[in-house]
């Protein structure tokens, strides 16, 4: 079966140039087979999404799918399109700053009263009636009087197309990185059925993401709905997965990548085919296990620890060079922290200012 | 009495440069006279701050200044030097995207705990064992063993000399503005002891700004030990101005500028000569009605609304010109709004993207 | 009669989005009268061209136009849309540096051995066989097997089209700027046509311009028939008009320049219709008379020389505000020449580097 | 013997803060040894020279050196400070997009008329007076009337002190790139002395780089003279280092590299102790050899030739990967090239423009 192509909307340049984003999609088989919602390369440098999103799309083609397919590459054609000297400055809005992953909506619903209204339903109906909610407050929220921000016009619309999904995976990289994956506590027991060996495990509440704008409505839902007695489980599941480093594109690795999804994705009934992910050990830990270590002094680094291996407290992470004090005790200084660490990513530039995040570890990890 | 130059270590560049601020100081002639902080040019593009600065210094150097007074201009070198074309990109930090001015720390005090401990303390004693609990709740969150961000590092050392002071002033601009000041709900009253004709009466809560970091801490003092049944006005005022438009060095206006403040600090009897703030027309709106309008389509901007100036509803705000679209009924579309207001500042650039903060207006004005 | 629009296409965004430039068009309808080529936008701030355009194209539809002409607003859709903090980063390539307005084609042609081959033709079969020359040397580029860089891609693909135009017209701006215009030597006269105070006479060399790129090719045909004796005037005329200041549409003062450019068109009998320029004293200037007056010292700029306006050797330029050195000599100091002058234009932003090009003089000015 | 260490004042940014080279050096113990001048990181983001320059400091305290060293790490102050998101900008001026490295002073001597005059001197004499010359030239140019720009500040005083040496080197790196050097096509022979595998043959013009800066005037000066039928070797040599990749520190790379440098220096007499390049097969090739390959269309790219690596005509040299055009021809196109070549560096971001120069290869290439 092929994808057919479409188009979605989500903003204008200065020029007047439409800015959208290519929707790639097969129809359900089977309307009790979950649906799924793939997007990649919200920043713009993270860019090895797309190649995984292009393998997906050859290995469906050839594979029994059941459940309706949703996947949108180059999200953000804003984020991708703007260059900063060599490379794609595509975190954050160029004019505000801000963040183009923390812009989806926080729907802040009254989950009890809605509940009261709405109680009677049965589960089906429940989640249909709930589902529509979302998408009603998101476009709500697009139709805004004072008009929304550029950052918000694309997150929303991504958002109300997501929430159609009952599996949403959001694709990004770090800036030099190993895999990982973020995973909400509820659902941790998914992490083993991709193929990343290491599980950031997060809390379920909403801090802006995709992820977390996908998962924390209905998990607030699910939890409100036991705390009434009655036996609901959360139905939709969401996930970020940091396909290693930025600016990078890497057809094999992609190749992998999709094989790992789709693991998941026949786990889920969404394929029939079965298929299992790569045999490996997977670690996990607490999102507040995961320490961002910044530089303590401006200078020039050599990275020395490895991405995706453990580290002894007292080992050397990083040497900070400086020019500046040549013949002083600070010429070559190494780097080191006082717990045992998997280093997972660091900074994608050799020289930092007092500061600069330097280095993302895990600590306190546990086998999943 | 001339002022005293020393430096505050705030970073350091990649290079090893040390990113320092000018401090400049007057000692206090009475030591129940309250003392001053005021600081300049956290956002680099918004330099007219610095002139008020020097103009301040000029006359404060002629009268007699009885409360210590500490000048920081320049206050952000890191942003103050970031240019990216013809202007300076000094908003956020480049790397992060960061607003400077959303850095500030939140203390999160446990004030009933505390109060519990320091309650028998006379208000003076009070104030000084609070205000030492602020410093130092700075100084650990600075030596935290995982570091902090350039842009922590730069707002936290900065407030924690503004902690020392119990009138703190934080001058900006807006890109193109009117002048304006923020005032907190609980010190409206003193929006009127300056000379600036548009006041933002912010809620007492903490956004991250100087302004709420230097007062919020001591209003949730004041609120707690009123609730104890003792009387205790909150002892810190903090504001912030904006100085009209950023990219502006104006010597003149910043002698009207500074001849404000001076007001202000003669009210205050920061300074013991009498000195009156302009007399105007002032108004003043809830920040819940100080409205953000975003281009509804992308193109070329007219802007044709005075700052400063009641534009009826219905009245053209800006002209959006579509030279993609000419011949179509979209080649020049005025925009307008649904109530009256004051248009108090728009957008720096002439064209935009959909979503661009065009303008910000106050409505539901009242007078002050 | 309407202008018809197409679209030129000129290169293509990371996303694979087509980047492209509209067209407008109204046909000859006397083949003898010349043909015009209009473009505005090729440095993405400077839009207030993209105005004017528009304003001519109003006046355009109700007057007697007998030669084509073909209008090009937005003609820099990767300039223009390149946004970094609230600012247009358009002046360059951003990958690159390379200001977009050198990158059109140098043809380096051999006048000599063509016009050996050529010489027979009568003057507008001459002409004829050039222009295509012209035209295929612009196609040959663009057809490198090696390819060529997005801004050259941009440049030579305007130029094509330009090169079929008699007349040829860039509408920039400065950055904070009066009203001025380059105009080659050979065609000095012209200057007086339009309503534009102040000329820069620029020698007949390609310095990497539109304006060379149009007429420098024809300047070196019609020397060198002249040097064989036969009487043979430029036939293509090319200006640069910088009308006033970036970032910023002013659709009256637009309407203004509308019409000093169809004074011009009436002039060269492109309209029928009788149009006057403006009248107004005009002055020019030497290239090598035009002066850029570098920042000899950091700091905050004051700009006190009024644009446009005479000033003395002697009177003050602009302050350069230096808070680091309050109670120096150096805290305030005014800048000035050591010559009469007329201002152009001065820098966009109000701080500087050491060496920042603060403003741009005229000298040696003589009446028009 | 130790380094000394001083600093050279190249600027100052918008805040006043002085831009400052540390220069460190030892003095001759022999004055008839040549005398070196090396610098570092003038393009922002190239820091590996400066790990170089450590390394050969480390080396060079151990060894016997009888000529003077002069080491500049660090040389581009505001390039390397200049970040741009996760990278730093530094490959040009942010303000004006003119690239660093094409800055330095043409002197555009009459050498002629200037050896007329000194013609009569010996050698020694002869050279001491036109470096004189090279030195008042620079110094001349920095005290123009109307200032000179940020950048030319900072090449001229730069390239003022380069001129007093008899070697210099400038360290640069690519993109992504492997090691190879710029070398001018009268020093050829040189190029085996570096443990460099590739080598541009460089024409004796200049074209703005510091290497050429240096050594143009002498090759001009010795031109002339042995046109006059004196026998005149060029005494002053140059060469760019491309030291691998940018935004890279790798310490134990720059000690083979600084050894590198140390051969050439023992070859010359710099050193006495007797020190050998690398053995290894090295390769040459023409500037007008060295061909850029632009992106003929946008889209991500998966670069495939390796570095350094010979690649035949027709095999693969990237990946271009289309997500929007899924399913169509143009999905994933291989491109290739039509002659052999040795890629040499390529793009560093994985996706593209149409027209982003995408590779560096070297074509005819021919053994050293």
């Amino acid at each position: 079966m092929k994808f057919t192509q479409s188009s979605l909307r989500v903003g204008e340049l200065a020029t007047g140039q439409e800015l959208s984003v290519p929707v790639y999609r097969i129809p359900a088989q089977d309307l009790d087979a979950p649906s799924v919602f793939i997007q990649a390369n919200v920043h713009g440098a993270e860019v090895q999404g797309n190649a995984v999103i292009f393998q997906l799309m050859k290995q469906l083609e050839k594979l029994d799918v059941r459940g309706e397919v949703t996947l949108l590459p180059l999200a953000n054609p804003l984020g991708i399109n703007q260059k900063s000297g060599e490379f794609t400055l595509g975190r954050f809005d160029p004019i505000t700053g801000v963040n183009w992953n923390r812009e989806y909506l926080d729907h802040k619903l009254d989950v009890a009263s809605w509940y009261q209204e709405h109680g009677h339903l049965e589960d089906k109906a429940l989640i249909k009636a709930y589902r529509l909610l979302l998408i009603e407050s998101c476009q709500t929220h697009l139709n805004n009087e004072w008009g929304v921000t550029t950052g918000k016009r694309l997150a929303v619309t991504l958002q109300r197309l997501a929430h159609e999904a009952d599996i949403v995976i959001d694709l990004h990289t770090g800036p030099k990185s190993c895999k990982h994956m973020y995973c909400p506590e509820y659902d941790v027991a998914s992490a083993s059925l991709f193929s990343i060996p290491f599980s950031l495990v997060i809390p379920n509440d909403f801090g802006g993401a995709m992820d977390e704008a996908a998962f924390c409505p209905w998990w607030q839902l699910a939890e409100y709905v036991q705390s009434q007695g009655r036996d609901f489980k959360v139905p939709v599941s969401a996930f970020t997965l940091e396909l290693a480093s930025q600016e990078r594109i890497d057809m094999e690795d992609a190749l992998e990548d999709a094989k790992g999804i789709l693991a998941y994705l026949s786990h889920r009934g969404v394929v029939s085919d079965k298929l299992e992910p790569a045999e490996m050990a997977r670690y996990g830990c607490y999102l507040k296990d995961y320490k961002k270590f910044h530089a303590p002094t401006a200078g020039l680094v050599e990275y020395k620890a490895e991405l995706g291996e453990p580290l002894k407290a007292g080992m050397v992470l990083a040497n900070i060079l400086r020019l500046d004090l040549y013949g002083t005790d600070n010429e070559l200084t190494g780097l080191s922290l006082e717990q045992d660490c998997v280093p997972i990513l660091h900074f994608a530039s050799a020289s930092v200012y007092q500061g600069t995040e330097l280095y993302k570890v895990m600590t306190n990890l546990f086998e999943l």
